[in-house]
């Protein structure tokens, strides 16, 4: 049953599965949809639906982050994005808001190279950490492995509620001989607040995540139709298979410990309701959204889409995505509906209810079981 | 040989099939066209052709109803549709006919999501049965699960000959703490006439279908390619596999009762001759056509297509489809000939029989038996 | 090993492949491409190259059929086609060879069906033999299993070296209630000159038409990107699987008869040099081409090309396709070149010479044990 | 786990795999990318890279030969090239450079058969090569296994570093009735150079091709994009599970020798830094690399590529690329960044030292230890 292939002598591959690839199957009980719950707890925080912004600089501003946790989710702002390395960057989220339009790539590419190469400013995070908190939300922040030692002081004296330790590809134990590499384990034993990391690939990394402490783990490296990580590196995540392996690691780690359960957070191609519920069905406990929520009326950028690895000084590896024509719907609308967009971007969490009750399932806990089809090669 | 795939550690996913993954294996007979019959009996009634109208008001109206009744088909009117919400929706169907024209999907979509939520008027359903009655054909009317309990009544006092109970994924175990769900083992045993219900998407359900009393059992939701309960719930349907699937139920529900055969009828993604004859072969009794329908002359929407799904008020989960540019065969050409398309939208009917002959069947039962080859993925 | 599949519970289907999904490899020796022969011998005749023509109108003229002959192919004129219906078709090729450039599919098919409604005038027939007998080639004539017996007097009559029975799926057991069917087996024992059969598209029939007495089997419907049997009939025949099992049957009836060899002879989806040497390489002994012989210089057509069952009155199963632009290369470059096509349309045997050569094989029969792989799926 | 398929009764084909079809799997550490070293030695030469140049003219002059020698890599010049058949060949280069603008591929292809009909003049092999030695960097030279004996003299006498013996398809057993077939064996053991010979396609051929005494084997035909072995041979080559396959007979043939390292060199769709990645990670040890050298500023035909199959006189195998717009990056940047190309076409190397790290590798040898995965079909 397991999928190993020999692709040549002596050398196998395992085959792995994009969400897009299965589809639920529902159960023989339907349920009616005022009895789904799509409420999700990580740790003393409740929230109405199981999403967490993707902290790229197109879809999270302090006011955004505001807006997304009145409306119940999660709101992260990157304190490596512009909002912290300028005082005011809606003149720059304009011009990214409008460049591409004559689709030249590598112009678009450039220009996000030129704005994220001026240095973050730590007294910006306190400043934006405190719009966020006068929101009555609560405040999350990412930032990346490489920074966390010398800004974390900074994010966590602004005071927020969860910190986001989140890059590509994140491992718990990353070799270096040239500087001190970031001691996951005791830098989370030290703090007293839930701490988000990944993202991570694997059943093995995402062990080795959980127990470094973490309250959840981001899997997947938000790989989605705009990023280039394959091109570029030659590596490729299906996130059906990534989900579900760290669905297996969750599982044992909840053994191993006697009952610490931590909660994955899916973070690549979840674009629309039906890829939310399939992402949940998988085992993930909530989803990153990025793209559907940059393209919000609120969102900071016009409707313009990147994600952060498209704006590597060398390396880039995701295109700049301009934005859709026509009217955008206000964030409130892209979440709960109503919808007039056939293809499941709009009303995404009113979608989930819909897909969980047409399956037979009332939360989100019972949704990871829900039986699971492949779909033909 | 049943193919269970591990997608991840420990979650797996059983492999399933379209239609067009799937080919006819001629036998190594052939046999006169002129020698195959394509009778089908459900119940009392016999049809000369193993058609059902999907009650979309694109294909459905009282006269098309009559017409496709007269040529030997099953027409079903929907007691929710256009006709018994307006004493004369020709002026919105003409509307109807040729929105979209100029791309805007969403444009569409709230047009369709505004015609239908004028509320239903019960003494319509009544008008129109008469008037279906009248034109001496088999009168069958459609309503949802959730209607039933309220509409059924109004619907059977009309005077019809098969109701057919229709949602998208129905359960015979409907779970609700808001009302009371409609029973439908209780409901149809009230009844004397037969009841076609579904649509359904497993074995499981099937079964449990098939022992509610039902006559007939709709496998599928009606899915094709202006459907998208893909993108929105994250649920696909490959019809090859729930017919195949819902076959076994029929078997394993004839062996229990010792001899009650239900029918099957497949509803999903069947629009050419030769999709028909996959369908049959995969095991169908009979075939729900929409699409296919719509795009006769005598069609109600003239040419236009949209699955009832697609008018959803706060989740469509289907697209509009303008009417194909050029002129429209009558009915009796769609289902009878003859044909100048190559592709096998014309002559659906003599394109079965074509089928039956050339793998050396003579009657629908017969051909269930039919070899089947799949593709290369 | 055998590639079964449950497509849905009790119902399987076997996995079937196309010739462009298999290909060639090289064993450790490469050859000399002057030490390549390509000679094929059916029955006492003996061409320079594995080629028949397939009999359609748009490919075979008498005039095309010696040009053939003389370039050390097999010419198979249509006893059916415009040839034998018209006493001079070259206005009526004319109209075909530029109809359809507005792309009307339909009118092209209508006119078609139009031009083959005129009945077929036996006295033609002999005339037609007459001239390409004259040409000093072998001459070969197809017949449909439906005229066999009214027509082949005539034929046989008229002096010919190679019958070819030929129509889409033929069957050694035709079963009528209506007309006495053809008897295979009686009649070819009753003629003493060699006789081509089909087309099959399964190990039984192949076995069933073998022993009929034929000395050729025709393994295919000549499917091709023009056809369109999938989808008005649910019938899709991948033609390396076809050919495999029909190289079983071949093989197990030569030990049934202590020796008897029926050659086969691929009819589909072999349009370049590369799919040439697959279809030997799955087994075949000969190919059947269509399109690109019509897309010859001398062709009857101009270019354009159809196969037959596109005319069907009321059922066409397959599209007119226009000549292509550009100047069309002779006969003779079509099959040996030289070329400037990089895509494998010209200097068809050329190119098999080529890939024996590269593969180490030096004739044809040897050909056959090539091994093959399975590209991605 | 051997992927054997049987296509038809009794023909099976083995499963093959292309380096699109897998992906890296990063493991549980991660590494900093300033301690991967990409270093790669072949016999007494050390090179930055694992880089050797594909010997077309498109990309090889050289001028060029000494750049990319400068940068790390091994250019290769052709000895049956433009540069040792024309005296100046700039004017010709030029010319091709910009032909099949408007897309005329027979065209192109006719003015790459005539340019290369030019014979080829030994004294203008000696002067090139003395060119590129003056450059101060390895000198390497590919000449065709058919050439071999006769220009190998003066190709030596000229004093070059490794000898590449090359063509499509090479075969440690070529035989022939027409001419004596060159000996590799025996004709390596006199050199005293280190000789690359291929390209090889199996197992077999790549153990025989090691057994000659070849310092590195080529893997691969150079198929790409751009190639049509394909559609005129029938013959396709997934890379990765031929690189596998080598990688197989690299291993015993160490072993049958008791420590005999040969080299193997990838030659065929790769062309970014992920394809790259993907080669080394199935076992090569360094790529030769085409069209992304073409595409630099200094490449000697302004951006066009082709294969040398494609000016075949009698039966091309590819076809000409024409020049894409834009500014071209110099070859340094093509090698090392930085990128404003997402896609992984610029950066090469940065690339793969990227991916080295992220999987947590920090040389290549162990980088072939890489877990992989397949991507669904």
């Amino acid at each position: 049953m397991r999928d190993m292939v020999e692709i040549g002598l002596g050398k196998v591959a395992r085959r792995a599965y994009h969400l897009d690839d299965v589809s639920l199957v529902p159960s023989r009980r339907t349920r009616d949809v005022k009895d789904v719950s799509t409420v999700w707890q990580l740790d003393a925080y409740r929230f109405d639906i199981p999403c967490v912004a993707h902290p790229s600089d197109a879809s999270m501003s302090p006011a955004t982050a505001i807006e997304l946790g009145r409306l119940g989710g999660l709101g992260v702002l990157n304190a490596e994005g512009l909002w912290c390395r300028y005082e005011d960057p809606t003149e720059i989220l304009a011009q990214l808001s409008s460049c591409g339009e004559d689709e030249d790539l590598s112009a678009a590419t450039r220009l996000l190279q030129k704005v994220y190469s001026e240095p973050i400013r730590p007294e910006l995070i306190t400043e934006r950490v405190k719009q966020i908190r006068d929101g009555g939300v609560r405040v999350a922040v990412r930032v990346s492995p490489r920074h966390t030692l010398s800004l974390a002081p900074v994010i966590l004296d602004a005071g927020i509620d969860i910190l986001v330790i989140q890059g590509t590809t994140v491992s718990a134990e990353h070799v270096s001989t040239n500087e001190e590499p970031l001691n996951l384990k005791e830098f989370i034993a030290d703090l007293d607040l839930p701490v988000i990391v990944g993202g991570c690939t694997s059943y093995q990394t995402a062990l080795h995540l959980m127990r470094t402490g973490a309250a959840g783990v981001i899997v997947g490296v938000g790989a989605d139709r705009w990023t280039t990580f394959d091109n570029v590196l030659g590596i490729r995540l299906p996130m059906a298979t990534a989900i579900a392996d760290a669905a297996a690691a969750r599982r044992d780690y909840l053994d191993e410990t006697g009952g610490r359960y931590v909660h994955l957070i899916a973070d690549g191609g979840v674009e629309t309701s039906g890829e939310i519920a399939l992402a949940l069905a998988c085992g993930a406990d909530a989803v990153m959204l990025g793209q559907p929520l940059a393209n919000a009326a609120e969102a900071p950028a016009g409707g313009a889409w990147w994600h952060s690895a498209a704006n590597h000084p060398e390396l880039p590896r995701g295109w700049y995505c301009p934005p859709a024509e026509g009217p955008r719907p206000p964030l409130r609308q892209v979440l709960y509906g109503p919808s007039d967009d056939p293809y499941g971007g709009i009303n995404l969490f009113g979608g989930l209810r819909q897909a969980m009750a047409k399956c037979g399932y009332s939360d989100l806990k019972e949704f990871q079981k829900v039986e699971l089809l492949l779909r033909p090669e």
